[in-house]
């Protein structure tokens, strides 16, 4: 009877899940999928390892399905998919670990008193984040759950690096730097001795680019520096969210535009970005895709400033060795890893076309001083070798 | 008989000025100095060219002089100080120029008007600036007087340096990075060719370090980034202000700690950067002779910036040939020049101790990749220089 560990990804109406058979330390994923439309229009989803379909169901538009209703659905899929399995761990992504928290923990009472404490610091997620935990632990209260920390991997920086220029009477209520994508960066960080060992001893700038997007220096492995900050709205800019912006722009907002916070956080977090500067989408694929001037400008836009951080980040690491694309665009698009490769040839990126077509795991040529690599990430895998550590 | 230009620069609370007699192409300060303490304790001083004190006066704690007061009394120092010379023009320092004011101009009512406008993308600054202009105007209607933005050389910058990842309901009111310290790097752009000539052709970072810093990025002279974007609170740490800031702190001021838009200005304008993180001053020399762990704290963080945005620029470049420092901690503060140089060492920065301390204008060795150097700025002579061409 096979052990399987259950990874799972809450945010306010979605629920994320993954499923792991645990063989030895090898961890092969068995099912994945997701209830989309919690309280509106909950949708559920489920596929096996090889990407078909394992079970959908539909509550019907305006079905008040919530997360616990969700928790159960997916229970019961498990139960029938993973007959005769047994669920060992269940493991947490949890977008804040706060100062304390720097490594994955067992989610024990206690410690989701404390979690639940970094509320303010991410607002809309840690509650949703949590939520299921709860859930979970009443329904199974001997179930081991772990909880994982997008903001853990990056507890290696420097003070300085974690800074802002604030007086302490607000960066003693936990307002400094902490970076997100955390779980991504250490994914990659893990392959990369294997698939670029060069890259994996040197000074590594990682670009997590998806509907979120951020970059990391990793020198030697370790996070020194990170284009997030104290939320996961600041440094390049992302789907729909407006990324690095003058703290001045925001005090205009409210004095001459009138706008009150929740407008404003709409906009930065909803209206910004690729959405906000085209005017068409924050999908990069249908950006690519137009011919309208502006979702032209927003993908100019997009590669300056990748370039322009792909600067600071090397300042922190003293130089550049490597670059590594990752999470959806990174993965998938082709023209921008080339726009960006090509942006940075001066920094010595020789990059290959041919290779980045192929999709091979390194786009740059072998007399080039500064490799560039694709590496899927897997987040989900991520966190489920540290439950099975954990547990 | 000697014509003389007079140079403006108008705060809230102060009127600093310089005079310049026209010698054909050459113009040689004739006297300096300020009134400060408008409405409240105001007190006029005035220097000649070598230094010594050429005219002092008190009015006295609580007087009510205003800006019209100021400049009278300013009117008959001069009249005394250059009797037998000629005022043929008055240059004034203006923050903002918005995006159409791209060159100095000559500030006749309609152009008054046009500046006026710009008000709210500059509020703390820009109605000061202009309100000695009209008093001028006022007494002297045919006086030619000129208007110098801190803006106008950052116009070389293109589009995507210049923007926020915004929607258009947002930048079509001209939110966007403007930069400032415009006429400093002009200054410094002038006489690069003649003091660093290869700096001058090629790929340079000028970092304006006074109470206000920024760095500015000079392919060839011309801007083509700089650090300070929308308003004057972004980009660097400095003196009392945060410089860059994750906009998701500001939202958390308002949410968490409950804080207004007028609190949060004060604390990221005057209560933030060396002096908010030192808790002690915002003075770079009291921070060097302090023996205090936060002082040296913000010291580190303070380079530690620099560097960091260094890359940021060099980014925009595409490279780095030479840096170059002016500006009160820039010209006058040995030890940040060599903590910068040295953070900076692996661009192929290899600084040269003895002419640093020597004050030399290069600090860099001879064998140095990227050169280093230390200019002294005159944002008075740029002014005067721009309004000598134009009347």
């Amino acid at each position: 009877m096979a052990d399987v560990i259950l990874v799972i990804n809450a945010g306010s109406s979605s629920i994320k899940f993954s499923a792991f058979d645990v063989e030895g330390s090898r961890l092969d994923l068995v099912t994945r999928g997701q209830v989309e439309g919690l309280f509106s229009s909950p949708h559920f989803v489920a596929y096996n390892a090889d990407g078909e379909k394992a079970g959908e169901h539909n509550w019907g538009e305006g079905a008040q399905l919530d997360h616990a209703g969700a928790i159960a659905h997916l229970g019961a899929f498990l139960r029938g998919h993973e007959a005769g399995h047994h669920l060992i761990g269940v493991g947490h992504r949890v977008v804040h670990g706060g100062a304390h928290f720097t490594k994955p923990v067992l989610a024990n009472a206690q410690v989701l008193d404390e979690l639940d404490k970094l509320t303010p610091l991410a607002p809309l997620h840690q509650p949703h984040n949590l939520k299921p935990i709860r859930i979970i632990a009443e329904r199974n209260p001997d179930l081991p759950q772990v909880a994982c920390f997008d903001t853990a991997f990056h507890a290696s920086q420097t003070t300085l690096a974690q800074a802002f220029a604030l007086p302490e009477s607000i960066t003693k209520n936990g307002v400094r730097r902490y970076g997100f994508h955390g779980l991504s960066y250490e994914y990659i960080a893990s392959v990369l001795p294997e698939v670029a060992p060069a890259a994996a001893r040197g000074r590594t700038v990682v670009a997590h680019l998806g509907n979120g997007a951020s970059l990391c220096a990793l020198d030697a492995g370790k996070s020194v520096a990170s284009t997030m900050g104290f939320t996961a709205v600041d440094g390049l800019m992302m789907g729909t969210r407006c990324g690095n912006l003058d703290p001045g722009v925001i005090l205009y907002m409210f004095d001459e535009l009138g706008m009150n916070a929740r407008e404003i956080e709409d906009l930065l977090y909803r209206g910004s970005g690729l959405l906000g500067v085209s005017g068409v989408s924050g999908d990069m694929r249908a950006l690519l895709a137009s011919q309208d001037e502006r979702a032209r400008f927003a993908i100019d836009l997009y590669v300056y400033r990748i370039g322009r951080e792909l600067g600071s980040m090397s300042a922190a690491l003293q130089g550049l060795d490597a670059v590594v694309f990752t999470a959806g665009i990174g993965e998938h698009s082709k023209e921008i890893r080339q726009r960006v490769c090509e942006q940075a040839a001066w920094w010595g990126i020789e990059f290959d076309p041919a290779a980045n077509g192929r999709g091979d795991a390194c786009i740059s040529k072998p007399s080039s001083k500064v490799s560039a690599w694709v590496i899927p990430t897997n987040e989900e895998l991520m966190i489920a070798r540290h439950t099975q550590a954990l547990i």
